[in-house]
């Protein structure tokens, strides 16, 4: 049997739902070249309709939990789920944290629920590539809701985050300055913001500067306005309102439009990424001479990057590699 | 007078060591484009010899208050210093928050020392583009040691991080559970290790855990052992010794050809970056039209991603655009 008519069978199991082939199928979208591209292309018209929800904040937070009870609460209400954690910042273990710690046994023990960890170490945007793709291959076996959860908020998880549909922000009290937080940046990517932890002490201080924080957005006529919720994960509290919250945020992208814009953004900043990553590698490997060339002019003080980068580019233009395969 | 004209004298003015020039021509390098390469290309053969010393850690670690009084360290010992301060975690403010909080007296004061903060939202690595031009500037300034500072410790940090000759990862008591720092991949960026705010609670306990971990690391025959030093930064303490420690990396650099290979890969890593950011541009700019086409029929799921990324591609190489200019 041929490796396509292989692919071609992992791609109706994945359709058909199989839990086995959907593991599978990941794992070959996170190694990424030949065989990931043409699964992607046998799964492709399947799926379409999954709502991806995200979920970030510092470690820390409890995203793990809120997550699980998430989930939780999506099966109640009816949907199959699947799990996405994506560990961006483990350069070194090479591994996914994530995986490591233990899920709730609820979510574990539902064997309709899908559970995956991802970390690629890859560098110009591997990760945010694979997740894209992992995404693609949930979305093909049916899942209604993918749950993604990232930790920290750096750019990588920023970049991660605008793929999703529904951005959920978790913070917890006494992680800092509220304000140093907001700078960070989670102002912007949140649809949600949720007050994890909500009993502990400086609960109240946190909800009043969020509040403030929040007002302060500039907001035109029918946009949406950010939510703050608060919720003890642990125990579930606040958990259906959370739900709920996603759910009103599901109408609103679908009868604004902007479900639709979100979407097409992330097809575009997806088609880029797999043009600079065919290039970058293409220019690792069979172009490893020229490159190496470049290099040691460079580090002679010969010839500067710019430079460098026009006669690399110039040698791919040449060979006609760029319009090949 | 022409605008190369003008570029040229500004290039004369940087290596002249003027701080009004170096700071506009850190202005051209974060904008990017025709003049910020015309500026590169003017003060390319010139400096050479400046040291990048990479300071990162947790928000809250105290980092800003270290590299100034590093700066500080340095200056007594004759060195011309500047301080970049690089904030890639902003998508919200725009603007650099490190160059919100006040710096030390003594630094600011010093008329010697270059302070900036950089920001930038481009995406598909354009914080580290500036930030490697930048830092090209600085050293054709004749700046003998450049202190980078970063925030945090995700990918973006990590691919600062990585230009720098030494990285100094900060870390302080009380900011959670130690394996899971090093989980996020700290071990493996970090040349020293600085235990501030040494006279906390929690501090004996964090230096047992870190020494351990240390010492698990895989260590060949004559490569660089890792120190972990104490300071309490705001006191100055613990500083001079710190100081000592970036001075013997520097010699190990020097006579390992470790010092080299890592230049080199700053070099290779930068040119494939500005091949990328090219193509992008190009793409979102001159492909417009075509990009919008495969956008949409990958909406309608007429194509995936793959197929779409790859009609660009042949666009551009069918019209001579990557090898042309």
């Amino acid at each position: 049997m041929s490796s396509a008519d292989q692919i071609s069978i992992l791609a109706d199991a994945i359709r058909a739902g199989s839990m086995r082939a959907i593991a599978h199928g990941i794992t070959i979208v996170e190694q990424g070249g030949e065989r990931a591209h043409l699964l992607l292309q046998r799964i492709h018209g399947g799926g379409g309709h999954a709502r991806v929800i995200g979920f970030t904040g510092p470690p820390g937070a409890g995203k793990s939990t809120l997550v699980d009870q998430v989930a939780i609460s999506f099966r109640r209400r009816g949907y199959r789920v699947a799990i996405l954690a994506v560990d961006p910042t483990s350069p070194f273990t090479g591994g996914a944290i994530l995986g490591d710690r233990i899920r709730m046994t609820t979510v574990v023990e539902d064997p309709t629920v899908f559970i995956r960890s991802m970390a690629t170490r890859g560098a110009l945007g591997g990760l945010a590539r694979a997740t894209f793709d992992a995404i693609a291959v949930l979305d093909a076996a049916q899942f209604d809701v993918i749950l993604l959860e990232t930790v920290g908020v750096g750019q990588v998880e920023v970049d991660v985050v605008r793929m999703v549909d529904t951005c959920v922000v978790v913070l917890v009290p006494g992680m800092g300055d509220t304000v140093q937080a907001f700078k960070a940046g989670i102002l912007e990517i949140g649809d949600i913001f949720v007050l994890n932890k909500a009993d502990r002490e400086g609960a109240e201080l946190l909800a009043r500067d969020m509040r403030l924080l929040l007002s302060l957005e500039s907001r035109v006529e029918g946009s949406w306005e950010q939510p703050l919720e608060r919720a003890v994960a642990t125990r579930g509290e606040g958990v259906p309102r959370i739900v709920d919250k996603i759910e009103a945020h599901t109408s609103f992208l679908l009868n604004s439009g902007e479900g639709k814009a979100r979407r097409r953004r992330v097809i575009e900043t997806s088609i880029l990424r797999i043009i600079t990553e065919k290039i970058a590698r293409e220019i690792l490997t069979n172009q490893r001479a020229v490159l190496d060339d470049v290099v040691a002019e460079c580090e002679q003080r010969q010839l500067d990057v710019y430079a460098a980068a026009q006669r690399v580019l110039e040698g791919l233009q040449g060979k006609g590699i760029l319009g090949g395969t």
